[in-house]
């Protein structure tokens, strides 16, 4: 078993001022080519505490990854103290160099001493290339280990390891064959869904190993074989994943990268749909949930945020006497949203949300964490309130999916209702 | 100088599965009381790992607080290696005994054997109270070091911190003064504004550091003193901001916990104004920064997300001509776009965007990343062009950004336009 060591690098980290995200990353893709990760460590910028975590690595891991400190200002010393350690010179990687160049060209901006200055490498380093960004990657092999650095922006260093350096690592260790399957599911939370299926986990084969990934209001379910064949796993997995799909059906929305948005844009496509919004509390994340996804102009029309009543008035056609009676946050005034966003923007199918995401303005009888949300379609309006708990960014956050899943199940006939 | 570390023990945390944000919590906890964290370690649930964390932890720090592996199951090593480490036996603490009791009691649920031995602690461990779950704190004065240990749920350990730990840790300790300041950016890069203000930075007296803290479009300069009086490093800090800010005023849009569009908030309530938005390529990604954040109903009408040229036609206003001769990303559209979501939704002022997010979509005469944004107000309208690179969602992010600093300098009649 290949042994990997990630440390963090940067003063931002350590004092808490960024949350790490990355080494959960690394540890996850590590986990699916096979390699264990036995610590995670973040030190700051001091060249000391560097060295000392650099020498005790060396000791435990047969890779090390290290993200941060490779930045163009005085307080990044990663790679000073990378050629201190490996007891080798600084010169411009003339292909390192060359990209830095192109990426300030692309961007019509001019190249200073400090932007060519990232083209500066340990002499030992094998130059791995960052498109994202202007730090370059870097591979070393020295000292009967392997040492991987990255830049610690986290899109950047995401790019650097799938396209460079996770093919890399799995060649260099000749890592065994491992298959992982993701099954997606939305609507039901990780205890209820781990008490739903416990018999079916017990049983699983002893090859293949279950891992609940929880985030907020989708769970995946991670399938791992371990085995000589990639035909035989897959098979093997596909198996099981056949056995316990009676017992979660109904909260299984996709697989691997699937995301709900995008799930929900081919159905509407597959039926010659589209869709608008009408959104108040979510004040637009529902419709960024489905334009983030490319090609999502095919069925998504558009929509209104109406945060203001003058505006869910003038432009959804809600009617004042229905504010004044109901409110805001009410059925009524949730299926007029939808209603109206619907013939208004002409869209076969339309969503709206209406709610108090707080932390002010919650009552008795609405408390902070009340949501209406609402389904309009050619036959009629389907709708839904919501009780919902957490910070604002969660109350948001949990009312968009709650959207997605609703529409997800009208578009599958799934719903009672 | 008090140096901490920090110590997350379990296997979900090292192979990814969960991510920790208890240490973040707390170094910003402990960054706060004026103690300095040196490292933060991850361990799995194996006896010789937690071990040689807690030897090397002891070499380098005062205080090590240690989260996690105190559940009442197997896989739960921690008090078991404590005892080990600290060479004592394990025995039941009868003020913990009684409180397992009480928690279970209250909740009318039996006490199994299995929560019954949570309260069976290292003899030399000092009880700590966790009133938000069953497995209980311990406080050990070893070996030269304070020894922490806590629940791995963060509420559990916040709760234990803020109560108990935190109060006793700041009585414990002599601790000098550390003071921040964070000064946030946007419209520039990294290295753009370390070049900017490198004199300044290399005259900056020795106990005060600088950090630059980057995120995409957005910088956090972030200024440390070290001394022996708050008022005395508020000052000098205060004294350091104010040397710099004639080289950086036109970047600089807040400081500390500022947002962006909270800033604009600020802005427009102070003008008794409000803002209105039509978004095309951001897609309802504007309207989101605008509305995530708390209160943003005083000054943030709505928008509407033409994203179909159908929405742009009869929600906005926006003639077919004009769509079929200049196409829907063109200064002219951008211009209607504007005018007519700040007419339609009667606000003061309104922001549009209209562009190509790719990653298809792009042409040789506009290629992805080709955006327009406008700025509508009484007296007309602003706009710009911009040539994004990068992702779909980076360009949405950046296009956003763009936006939202084009208004803030608009509200501070910074524009030359």
């Amino acid at each position: 078993m290949v042994r990997a060591e990630i440390i963090t690098i940067g003063d931002e980290i350590l004092y808490g001022q960024i949350l790490d995200t990355n080494t959960q990353w690394i540890s996850l893709e590590l986990d699916k080519i096979g390699i264990k990760t036995i610590r995670k460590s973040s030190v700051g910028d001091q060249e000391s505490e560097i060295l000392s975590i650099l020498e005790e690595a060396q000791h435990r891991a047969d890779i090390v990854f290290i993200t941060g400190g490779l930045g163009p200002t005085k307080d990044d010393l990663t790679k000073k103290v990378l050629a201190n350690f490996f007891d080798c010179d600084m010169a411009y990687h003339p292909q390192a160099l060359e990209d830095v160049r192109v990426f300030f060209e692309k961007r019509g901006r001019e190249l200073s001493d400090l932007n060519r200055d990232q083209a500066l490498l340990p002499t030992k380093a094998q130059y791995v290339q960052n498109k994202q960004g202007t730090a370059p990657g870097m591979w070393f092999e020295e000292k009967g280990t392997v040492w991987v650095s990255m830049a610690g922006v986290p899109f950047e260093m995401k790019a650097i390891m799938e396209d460079l350096v996770l093919p890399r690592v799995a060649q260099h260790f000749k890592t065994p064959t491992i298959v992982h399957k993701i099954v997606k599911v939305v609507g039901i939370g990780e205890s209820y869904l781990s008490d739903m299926i416990q018999d079916w986990e017990l049983s699983l084969p002893s090859h293949i190993k279950l891992a609940y990934l929880p985030s907020l209001g989708i769970v995946k379910l991670r399938l791992t074989g371990f085995g000589d064949s990639v035909t035989q796993l897959n098979q093997d997995i596909q198996q099981e994943i056949d056995r316990v799909m009676p017992l979660i059906k109904l909260y299984v929305f996709g697989y691997e990268q699937d995301e709900l948005s995008q799930v929900i844009g081919q159905l509407l496509i597959e039926k010659g749909a589209n869709i608008s919004v009408a959104e108040s509390c979510t004040g637009g994340y529902l419709a960024h949930l489905f334009t983030e996804i490319a090609g999502s102009s095919a069925y998504f029309k558009g929509g209104v945020i109406s945060y203001a009543n003058e505006v869910k008035i003038e432009t959804l056609g809600v009617s004042h006497a229905l504010l004044e009676n109901d409110g805001a946050v009410s059925e009524a005034c949730i299926i007029a949203m939808a209603n109206g966003v619907r013939e208004k923007l002409q869209s076969t199918i339309s969503l709206a949300t209406s709610g108090i995401a707080g932390p002010d303005g919650g009552t008795e009888e609405k408390p902070v964490g009340t949501v209406w949300i609402a389904l309009s379609h050619a036959e009629g309006v389907i709708t839904r309130k919501l009780q919902l708990a957490g910070t604002r960014k969660q109350i948001i956050h949990m009312t968009a999916l709650n959207c997605l899943n609703l529409v997800r199940k009208f578009l599958l006939n799934e719903l009672t209702q």
